[in-house]
């Protein structure tokens, strides 16, 4: 039986890692020989500036509908990588085990892994492994660092919205983190909601290549959701913001659930959605390349940018009736990522 | 009181994150203002091939003599990048707190990472931030991932020790390991026995620098110890080591806890030592420039590479008794990084 866990020696650095190593975790993960394993990768770096980004996933539970915490963090350092206009390169994984964890359920996470980066186009290059004893951790935690390229001179980021930009999602919102609490909240739903963990880089890339000037932020609204990361933006740009809710996309039985939960689905994480501001005159070519791709299906202008300001948020609601939108206060969403 | 805690909003994303990002850890870590504050850092880098690692680290007790979680998880992120002959650029910090850590010694932390960056001369430029609820971690835990640039053409790795090549080790061994393991068993010693945690570039750099083409490999000897980092090297190059018992640096007061906690300091795990395979012609010119370095006072010579060979390491007693040495085996020193 133990020998289908985890053991604390797994973590020693002795002869029990680097069989877990070897015969598991390489395997799943990278294809590495033993004499190429150092204490760090060496790369050749394409021409370009790059983009650094890193994340840790404490996601609760670790298999949810529509995913798992494996591809939940390999996607989750992709996009943060593809918000930068960056084309994904190389990727560290970090393991943090809790002894006892299951040996079939942790080769099940490293081989969405590995199909997500696989997706991506990214490559596993560094990877280390710790173990905690039983009670010290929850089952598993995943750091996931990555290294993209940029490979055009363009600025994107939050501090880039202009007056007068269209502000567009990429698709129907709420629907990674209703997925996780429902799940986690052992709900019974008529419709299982899934997550939507993807990697957004197929589309940014193609966002990027087509719109170039005039695609101003791209952010995709994980923690805190939609009305954080339009706040976090607004700020940033010293920008005021306006949001139609009627033209919020939010599916049935997200919403559904949402009330039952006391959601707000403005406020709930998202894994596969890219929220992006863009000139006017690009907001066309924008939908139709999104409506072009499996990604961007859903996709729906939300709000736009009023002027310069103080990086208020509003919502208008089909009544008129406007309020303001804050950032998410509290804990509403533990865990979701 | 819960003011000066974390508290699990402080994971949301939302406000809560916000604050303690800009008012703890932002200025801390970095200098990054608001208006930067991206998915990713955006950085121009030097030319020369890159370096990549990631750790994670788990260590128990948080606070040891000698250091903390803080600056062990800057400097062993350093040292890895140094082993490959790098000189380390950037830095990526994932955090995840236990609810209920105090702000204080999050705050000593934090500035003990920074202290350890800057004499390190490499730049924080991006984070994550997780709380866990009570119970489902230990205090904190700490990932770092590294960018370095090679400014060589040198191939400075495991599978380069050749017949003839030196041992060196550039200090005492076991100092890191018995420090934690004192500390976490409350063992009183006649003297305090402190960790060795430190950054190895500039030593390393100079090595680089003045041995060339003759330094042929460097790694640190951390967990898994002296023992386990050779049987590596020797495994990955295809050679066999050879090892004199009498030569190791060990401090007195080292030996003394080793025996009292059972432990054998060739397994123990250091954090501010290197350990490097010279060519034979080489080997005076590294002792003199570890010998002006504060990092390489009691540096030794420990053995040498017999031959070609399957990875055998073995160990010479001064009686002319000879052993094998194996990778470290079970679980003896759990959380020692």
């Amino acid at each position: 039986m133990s020998r289908d866990v985890i053991l604390l020696g797994h973590g020693s650095g002795g002869r029990l890692a680097h069989q877990l190593l070897d015969e598991l975790i390489i395997p799943a993960l990278s294809s590495v020989g033993p004499a190429d394993q150092n204490d760090a990768a060496v790369l050749d770096a394409p021409p370009g500036r790059l983009a650094f980004t890193t994340d840790s996933y404490i996601v609760d539970p670790v298999f949810f509908p529509g995913g798992n915490i494996g591809d939940l963090a390999v996607n989750g350092t992709v996009n943060d990588l593809a918000m930068m206009g960056a084309r994904p390169l190389w990727m560290s994984v970090g393991l943090i085990l809790e002894e006892g964890l299951g040996k079939h359920d942790f080769s099940t996470i490293l081989a969405s892994m590995k199909r997500a980066a696989d997706v991506a186009g990214v490559r596993i290059v560094t990877g280390d492994t710790k173990v905690v004893p039983r009670g010290k951790a929850d089952r598993i935690f995943i750091n996931t660092s990555g290294v993209g390229v940029l490979e055009h001179d363009l600025q994107i980021n939050g501090a880039r919205a202009l007056p007068g930009d269209i502000v567009i999602v990429s698709g129907t919102i709420g629907d990674h983190g209703v997925a996780v609490m429902a799940s986690r909240e052992g709900l019974e739903l008529d419709a299982t909601i899934e997550s939507d963990t993807a990697a957004l880089n197929p589309l940014t890339s193609e966002l990027v290549a087509e719109l170039a000037g005039a695609l101003h932020v791209l952010r995709d609204p994980t923690r805190g959701g939609v009305a954080t990361t339009l706040k976090e933006i607004a700020l940033q740009s010293g920008v005021d913001l306006r949001l139609s809710e009627d033209s919020l996309p939010v599916k049935a039985a997200v919403r559904g659930a949402c009330s039952i939960l006391g959601l707000d689905p403005l406020y709930v994480a998202n894994e596969g959605k890219v929220l992006m501001l863009v000139a006017p005159e690009a907001a066309a070519r924008a939908l139709a390349i999104l409506g072009r791709s499996p990604l961007g299906g859903d996709a729906a202008v939300i709000g736009e940018v009023v002027g310069k300001g103080t990086g208020r948020v509003s919502l208008e609601a089909g009544s008129g009736a406007v309020r303001n939108v804050e950032m998410l206060s509290g804990e509403q969403l533990p865990r979701i990522c």
